[in-house]
């Protein structure tokens, strides 16, 4: 099992067999790290998250939840989470229009494009950016539906295990929000860690 | 205004010029209809919910609220609303493998045939099914994330008027939905209509 960097502000994949488990680790506790899955053999098959919703009944996923494919089957099972279970599945990866309605003008990192990225050197490619797990991201919903974003809640080597219910690609995005932040009130994207068992 | 049947359990689409209206009648009150809506340029581009969520900051949208695509451009923005605001972003529209795993055996209508029917007569394609709004949708979200399927607590002839904020084909899908109660707890399907001002 070696430990595997995700860097600060980009992405990393890898490929992970049917019944292998994959630790992510929140290194330094104040990151966000969008998590996608998608069936490696065929990756118009990929983790979504309106189908885990209507199957799960929970809006994050909670330890024990099957998340399931867009075709509604069983793709990853939240094993193991040692932070406070404050994940996103309301928010868009990161791309260049978020930043660029942030004012940023020129190149910055995204997730969307970390999720190309990382997809590309598995010589895989996806049809759009899905809804991706935002593991750690705390991104509140009040009783009127009003969300918030707000720093994350873990601490310094939180981490989730995920088990894998079919021969999947994996990807992750350290996200580069240096804007608002989620990364953390200093707004300073840091690196992650996984590693597969 | 000529009003436009959209069947029960079936789809219908048009396509809509930028700054005109589309009227969405909930006919009989307890109809779930999804709606979509793609730029009729490029249908690539399509109303995200996990975009507008980031945008607008409300899971359900409300009046004023505009939509955006993945590229996190304006689409459609919400009018006129006389129902009690209670639409879903949360779940799929339903699709065969929905109805598989309520024990449907041989075809069963489903909102993303629906929608793949719809888009067709247009001579128009999408990816993969978007998160659709589920309008009139009754999907209770408690304080612990614990998502609920309810019957509709729209009544007859209650509407909303959507914005069209770019030249955009807009679908829709009388639910099919006869096996959980949320058209209502006699569990039929029935048709809506809708116009373009």
């Amino acid at each position: 099992m070696a430990l595997i960097e995700i860097p600060a502000s980009k992405g990393n994949a890898a490929l992970v067999k049917k019944g292998q488990s994959v630790k992510l680790i929140n290194t330094h506790g104040t990151q966000v790290v969008d998590l996608w899955a998608f069936n490696s053999a065929d990756s118009s098959e990929f983790l979504s998250f309106p189908h885990t919703h209507t199957q799960t009944e929970h809006v994050i996923p909670k330890i024990g939840d099957v998340m399931v494919t867009n075709r509604r089957r069983p793709i990853l099972t939240l094993v193991e989470d040692t932070s406070p279970g404050v994940h996103d599945t309301q928010c868009a990866a990161c791309d260049r229009y978020r930043y660029e309605l942030l004012g940023v003008t020129g190149f910055h990192d995204s997730c969307s494009d970390n999720l190309t990225a990382a997809l590309s050197a598995l010589g895989l490619t996806a049809s759009h950016t899905p809804q991706p797990l935002n593991t750690f991201m705390n991104i509140p919903i009040d009783e009127n539906g009003k969300i918030a974003f707000k720093p994350t809640v873990s601490k310094a080597g939180d981490y989730v295990v995920l088990r894998a219910e079919m021969d999947l690609a994996i990807a992750f995005s350290c996200c580069p929000q240096d804007i608002v932040p989620i990364n953390g009130p200093d707004c300073t994207p840091v690196e992650c860690h996984f590693e597969i068992a």
